[in-house]
């Protein structure tokens, strides 16, 4: 073998070279493989890959995105760019609830039902804490695990990254590149905590909300600001002993979405139950963000967000850069520790101290 | 009158050269007046004015806080520099309520009450549309008028500014400054629509909502957020009529404000009703201020929340300037609208977009 032995690290698909090959190991598929392997694509071939329905140009293009490197950012923004004309023609549908509440069951279960109305799924996510970035997928497998395997669906982890700024905006871009892949409903997932919900809110066309029965009054009061994002509640895992539960909470959520004000969509949210585990329910989730679609068509309001979030995203991703700059600055660094203590100790006025940081940085970044 | 007549506009207090004084016209007011009058006091001279309570030097030195001019700016860093050590020895009153709620008469009656405790009352707002900026001080002034005239009371309308932000600063570095002049008491008025809550929540102590009896579901909908802010809700026009529904009220108040998750500041909002016309109910609305003030002195919340608001200033002012500087930048002007079009034909990515503009404000500001 006397290729393999050049090499420190052969390949275990050239290992067995001259060895017979078991019937289960496709030749072809081996040589795709390989022929893969062998170059790095160009931007053109992501392109033409993504465009043709190919899920391995789509995840070395979404890799592409979540890179921190320059040159792969340029290339990203190529590949994005010829993808755009291709992308937008989909229902982006967000999905949050607390951990517990059956999200990757639930996602298994409504993304097959969907496969199995003939749509291309692709399942994105937002947090780093995510359930589909924390083992499922890449671990114990023991969720999603049909959903892997379903050549109409495409799963990505959420990308890693320091800010949630920062993995929204590769979460957003990925969302277009599966798109010009042919992937016709694009679910996004995020944990019912913290920040995400806004950022996710901001780049789908609808906004379920996963909840259980019986959550006590205080959790109900942290969730109110993600209530009032949400289209449609669900309350899983009515099954069992607990369906009575569930209907009970589902009027109690209908009691309580009526105190919102109404929604610029037109669209009054609504309560549903459904069991993930036993495959109920599911049918009426997707009639209802299917009577949410037909309206917001009908009224406009599907194109009007959907440019309203464009244009918050332009603007978002250049103020949260300008922040990034500045904060990021080496001098600044240094200087806005003693500023800050400055300020504590009433030396300096915090409106001071901002100025003389911001005439520091002008000048430096000046040189 | 050879000396007015060189004057194209003679002052009205030179014009009665020669003419008998009559008797209620002060001979020594006029010459204070006039001495003020003929220089334009340095910084040193506000300074000392401020620290020995005189009322007329904290107005200059605010109007030169209020000022747009580069070298007005300056002075007026200089100025508060020097009144940082005086300050911070008040306590900070947020007043908020919409309109209607009877705010200016309630700041007239209460602010009196304190006056008449020996305190010394700032009023300042944060609102272009304050009711202390319309009319009722510089005009009409059938509100207030007695607060007003009070020597133990400052009254300042709403700084005039283009942004909530400049506004908010203003008033911000002007509470510095009735602190350094001796003012242990400051109100702040806003008005109980928008984000100026969330500004004066952010400069104040302790922070009141007046409210009505008998106000709809829907009014209480919108401001569910502001009454989580509250550290007292004060019914008031508790009077006539009116007394048993503002006492059904606070029953309904107090209920909801036990939804609310609990304080940081270990505090549990209080609500009471009052009639600021009838003159009732006052003293109980300064008990539960003085008790709020006892707990959070005791056990730490006041002096770290007054930290917390420093930090919160400095980053928040670095934050807007970035913004500002950006968005005001010639080129940057010009070039955002054609990006957001752009990005609304789907010709290029929010993020390519946003990318391009600050590559292109980074290269211009190196200029």
């Amino acid at each position: 073998m006397p290729v393999a032995q050049k090499k420190t690290h052969p390949s275990a698909l050239t290992e067995n070279d001259g060895i017979e090959q078991p019937e289960i190991i496709s030749a072809s598929s081996v040589a795709q493989i390989q022929s893969f392997r062998k170059k790095i694509p160009t931007a053109d071939d992501l392109v033409n890959g993504i465009l043709a329905g190919d899920k391995t140009a789509l995840s070395r293009a979404i890799t592409l995105v979540e890179s921190t490197s320059a040159a792969h950012l340029e290339k990203a923004n190529d590949v994005i760019k010829a993808c755009l004309p291709h992308a937008n023609k989909s229902v982006r549908i967000g999905i949050t609830g607390v951990p517990g509440v059956g999200k990757s069951t639930f996602i298994e279960v409504f993304g097959t039902f969907l496969t199995n109305l003939g749509k291309k799924v692709a399942v994105l996510a937002v947090d780093p804490s995510s359930s589909i970035s924390h083992g499922s997928i890449l671990g114990d497998k023991t969720r999603m695990e049909e959903l892997v395997r379903n050549e109409n669906a495409f799963i990505r982890p959420s990308a890693s990254g320091e800010s949630l700024g920062g993995v929204a905006r590769k979460t957003r871009e990925s969302i277009i590149l599966c798109e010009a892949c042919g992937f016709d409903t694009i679910l996004i997932e995020t944990v019912g905590v913290g920040q995400s919900e806004t950022a996710v809110h901001s780049m789908v066309d609808f906004f379920l909300l996963l909840n259980l029965a019986g959550a006590g009054d205080e959790l109900q009061g942290i969730k109110r600001g993600i209530m009032e994002m949400a289209d449609a509640i669900v309350i899983n895992k009515a099954d069992g002993d607990n369906i009575k539960r569930a209907r009970l909470a589902k009027t109690e959520y209908n009691r309580a979405l009526h105190l919102f004000p109404m929604k610029n969509s037109g669209w009054s949210p609504k309560v549903t139950t459904c069991s993930a585990l036993a495959n109920e329910g599911i049918e009426e989730v997707w009639q209802t963000i299917s009577d949410y679609f037909s309206l917001t068509r009908a009224n406009g309001y599907f194109d009007k967000k959907r440019n309203e979030q464009n244009q918050y995203w332009l603007l978002e991703t250049i103020n949260e850069q300008l922040k990034t700059n500045f904060y990021n600055h080496p001098e600044i660094q240094k200087l806005l520790e003693e500023n800050k203590k400055a300020v504590q100790n009433s030396e300096i006025s915090p409106f001071a101290a901002a100025r003389h940081l911001l005439d520091l940085y002008q000048n430096n970044t000046k040189d």
